[in-house]
């Protein structure tokens, strides 16, 4: 039996400072067992995802804490691989169902960045980066930034094409109640923000936010039949790539996306054309532009003119629709529960509960989950 | 083709000052290859397990680091589990291996703990207990004090009891090359050191330690075929449990050492009786005790005394010998590495490679890894 999605349930994102941890951790388990009427005896394992709860709250060994909530002694593992957390935690619950027949797995994504110390925060996010790299005081957005400047100096855009990423993701995130940011905005507001790391302000990076996602995985016909939804996982592969950008063999696209893309399309047995709807890891605008290239969905070099025509915004005249939760910059982005959130979002378009935001007859659709500077990528396709 | 290991390697276990987190896993990684013969292109996965690297030196999405170091972009993974880190990252290669045939994998364990800020180690470990438990100042010694005393008097056991673990693991210790301790103590030393938590001593306490540990597992024929040692892994198996000690049903054993060692024993179709040589988790001598009862070895209760009898230092007459390493107290405690360096000393019993604190015509072999104050046990069996 191949491995479905059978339930999702993402909390709020956005600043939660009434919550921990925990609570969103505890949030989220509750809800989806609700939502999906599966009670937490039918769990057969658990898949957590978490970057910084040791720095920011000092919470490790985070499956005891899960283990307690859930009154139970099944296997429970956490993975940690930066903003791509979430992602690496879904992809290896997906290989071991693969060995485990008749067997359910919670996956949770979940991170506490608001209310904690800014510092511990600012320090943990650049821990994903190498030694050399802090050294340098090179956080993510000097990094990202100097791929931004890469990619336009070779193509020729303009911080304008960028804009246009943040203002379509703002646009959807306008009609995802969970999102972070639903404001409306527009390429002069983005231009007008000021500059974090140049070519890159404000409006073209993602926020610090606190979420929880959860995605119940089984292969149990019994789980399957008497579930309201259910997804197949056609593929989901993880590849690596260095830490340090300078060993990178390119800086306007990132190889890790592209070889993990290439075996998900041939696992999938699909093609970039075949795909409705897609997720992919905005941190940065220039991230969103360069994914779409990697991911194969436009050409090296045309993301620039592909973004300003809004070409994959909702009510465009071409058939793939990206970031409809709002992405990482307006749907938020606390950043374990990403890579969870994404392929959420494309369980809520693929069984038509992506309300205003939905786009009809989606068949297949991929989730892409970066990690740090592009140290690791996650590609995930699912279909109905 | 069952799983099997076929190389092992550790580092020094100590105080490393000249020593990174990053220098840890490179000499690893490069020794296992030269050992065995494997050359890195012949590696399909890496499972890394780490607790503090983020803590203590900012060191996260170590799977980034590692792919740097290996030129290769093949799936690397980090798990954590506080002292079960490299234990979990075992379990999770084993399964990841039996779905994936003709396969190699590369588990490392590492941790960097000295040299680094003492309050970030001490606050570090203590995120491996629950947020009340760190309220209320309840750190790792005063977890395991309380099972001690709870043990102690259930059973009519003294601190002498105790102090023999350690006399036996430090003569242990004094035979590997590899520990951090090497001295050999009287009962009177330890009974002569200072409390740490009563009714624990200095001496009944796992140190701070620096260090890393590989092992090579594979089910690909050719490879097998050509490695000069093979040992089969019978079973790996992992069990949960509360973070909160106030939240278990007993105090005077770990139930998840019980449910992982039951469900281990029954997948390897043996019986405690058959095992010649055990690595157990004996971060403090109370845990030594309450591990061999829990793994079926001893009786309940009876571990105070069979402990006083040196029962299973080298030499006795019983047939099960444990902890040859020195176990966590005299080899040293790099949480991460632990687990791992625990499945490579008995990989090295079991091929004869122990050198003058090996155990005669040993078969089979257990491991036995434990996170925090319980919340996780792994137990693994190995067999030739």
């Amino acid at each position: 039996m191949k491995n479905k999605i059978i339930g999702y349930y993402n909390t709020k994102f956005g600043e939660l400072w009434d919550k921990s941890l925990e609570d969103l951790i505890k949030e989220s388990i509750f809800n989806i067992f609700k939502d999906t009427g599966i009670v937490q005896q039918e769990v057969d394992a658990v898949f957590f995802g978490n970057m910084l709860g040791g720095i920011v709250e000092n919470r490790l060994l985070t499956s005891g804490m899960i283990s307690e909530m859930l009154d139970m002694h099944i296997p429970i593992y956490r993975l940690e691989a930066a903003c791509a957390s979430g992602g690496m935690a879904f992809q290896m619950a997906n290989e071991y169902l693969k060995q485990h027949p008749d067997s359910t797995i919670l996956v949770i994504g979940a991170e506490k960045m608001s209310d904690v110390s800014t510092e511990d925060v600012t320090r943990g996010l650049s821990a994903a980066s190498s030694a050399e790299e802090q050294t340098a005081g090179l956080t993510f957005p000097g990094l990202y930034g100097m791929m931004a400047q890469v990619y336009m100096n070779k193509y020729g855009y303009h911080e304008e094409h960028l804009a246009y990423i943040s203002v379509k993701n703002h646009y959807h995130g306008s009609l995802n109640d969970k999102a972070h940011f639903r404001k409306v905005i527009t390429v002069d507001t983005v231009l007008k923000s000021p500059y974090v790391a140049y070519p890159l302000k404000v409006l073209n990076s993602s926020a610090i936010s606190d979420g929880a996602a959860a995605v119940l995985l089984t292969n149990k016909p019994a789980v399957i039949k008497k579930s309201k939804y259910a997804v197949d996982i056609l593929s989901s592969n993880l590849a690596s790539d260095t830490l340090s950008l300078k060993n990178r063999k390119q800086l306007d696209g990132l190889e890790a996306t592209q070889i993990a893309s290439k075996t998900a399309f041939q696992e999938a047995g699909l093609h970039p054309n075949d795909i409705h709807i897609a997720e992919v890891h905005d941190c940065f605008s220039i991230a969103e532009i360069m994914a779409m290239e990697d991911l194969g969905f436009w050409k090296k070099g045309e993301g620039g003119e592909k973004a300003k025509a809004l070409a994959t915004q909702l009510g465009s005249h071409e058939k793939l629709v990206v970031n409809t939760s709002g992405g990482l910059k307006a749907a938020g982005h606390p950043v374990g529960a990403t890579g969870v959130k994404q392929i959420g979002e494309v369980f809520l378009q693929l069984t038509g509960q992506a309300e205003k935001r939905s786009v009809r007859n989606a068949k297949y659709g991929l989730a892409h989950n970066v990690g740090g500077s592009g140290a690791v990528a996650i590609v995930t396709i699912l279909g109905v």
